[in-house]
């Protein structure tokens, strides 16, 4: 159960410390195996998943809110977080709020502010999978990876954030920012085009894609070898060491 | 001067009809001469240009906000207005808007909705010059274009606001979206190079430029060639009907 204390924070005195209508909503993207994956959270008493979100307090900017949002309720810290759309519509949010606050047993007016229509600013992060260590909140069971392409059913118009975000990575492709965020810091060629394939979500020629890659420059051919797998060692490669930052 | 009733209407009435603290605004890119162009209002009693923009009613979605904004305050209509960022920093607009109101002399609290924190969601539009015909609003003295490496200097944080609309028509620039948007239906290769020119703001060489607009494809040469300049008449080029919009 959630502590009555922490209920009233939210939808008593959150109001006046919060900014009505406005909301930033968190997709983080990893690069596991050969899938990209998704970082969600399952609400308590639903079997619906969410995005890390929350409200925007006054006193914050939105970039501040989205880090400390995707900190307090994922356990995830120092990433690059790229704001890449707000979503205005005027269906989204109020029903399904209604349902996740309902199904939270909080005795909660029906007019209570958090089922007002909210604004959502999206941002998207893209971090190393093996240094996040994503944990639950006090409104969540679980914050755990999916596979972009096995999603489970979302809350709200998460589904269509999810989208949008995916678009805007897929657009950012053209430079390697986006891959040198989602490996490790030494890669093969082989698990670069994984990780290309996974965020395309088709195949991709081989051949042709080394070429490109080599063509684009940027990539660095280290003096050793991935060894230990059952096919001819692959060699190993690194991103230059003074890239850009997404979004700057 | 402005009348009573406009003012009462957007600080008394105003508020239950807007969500708070937000707010979109408008940057109409239009291509004259050798120029870039931008469509700035002036506020009446204040030497400040700003961009067209507006509060966001409850019972409008932001991108028929940003519509309805440009048709009412600058009398622009039928254009396909992008979304490209959100401004949400801290220290934006209040001062500003404490110096406009009190510019245009009208009796209003220090406390009124209007000076509170604002975010804005900013749109831009990329438009023929030739068929927009730009009107003030009763807000507003005038409105008309500028050349955007020559703009006055502008109210609230609506310089950065441009300096980010400009990066995202740069970063469209691979593809004749925006050109086909910012031409007239037929066009020249030197015309075609003057408006990439002046979007980058650097001179490109001539030979270079044309390989690359015509190994990219899209462009189809008409028969005809334009005559009457100084120098051997150059050929006519459009763009492939089908061509897909800006942001879809």
């Amino acid at each position: 159960m959630i502590a009555r204390k922490d209920v009233d924070a939210f939808f008593v005195r959150g109001l006046p410390m919060c900014l009505p209508h406005l909301s930033v909503d968190c997709v983080v993207f990893g690069f596991h195996g050969a899938d990209l994956k998704l970082l969600l959270m399952k609400w308590k008493t639903l079997d619906l998943w969410a995005l890390p979100g929350g409200y925007v307090p006054r006193r914050e900017s939105l970039d501040q809110a989205a880090a400390r949002v995707l900190r307090e309720r994922a356990g995830v810290e120092r990433v690059h977080l790229q704001q890449f759309h707000t979503f205005g519509g005027l269906a989204r949010k109020e029903r399904v709020a209604r349902r996740l606050f309902a199904g939270l047993h909080l005795d909660v007016p029906r007019d209570a502010w958090p089922f007002s229509r909210v604004v959502s600013v999206g941002y998207y992060a893209l971090v190393d999978f093996w240094k996040v260590r994503p944990k639950a909140d006090f409104l969540s069971d679980t914050c755990a990876w999916y596979p972009v392409h096995g999603l489970p059913p979302l809350a709200f118009d998460h589904e269509e954030i999810v989208d949008v975000a995916l678009d805007s990575l897929r657009a950012s492709l053209d430079s390697p920012t986006a891959s040198a965020k989602l490996l490790p810091r030494r890669f093969t060629m082989p698990e670069l085009q994984r990780l290309h394939e996974a965020i395309l979500g088709r195949t991709l020629d081989r051949r042709n894609f080394q070429k490109r890659m080599l063509d684009r420059g940027g990539l660095v051919r280290l003096p050793e070898r991935r060894t230990g797998g059952a096919h001819r060692a692959p060699f190993l490669y690194r991103f230059e060491a003074r890239r850009p930052r997404v979004g700057s």
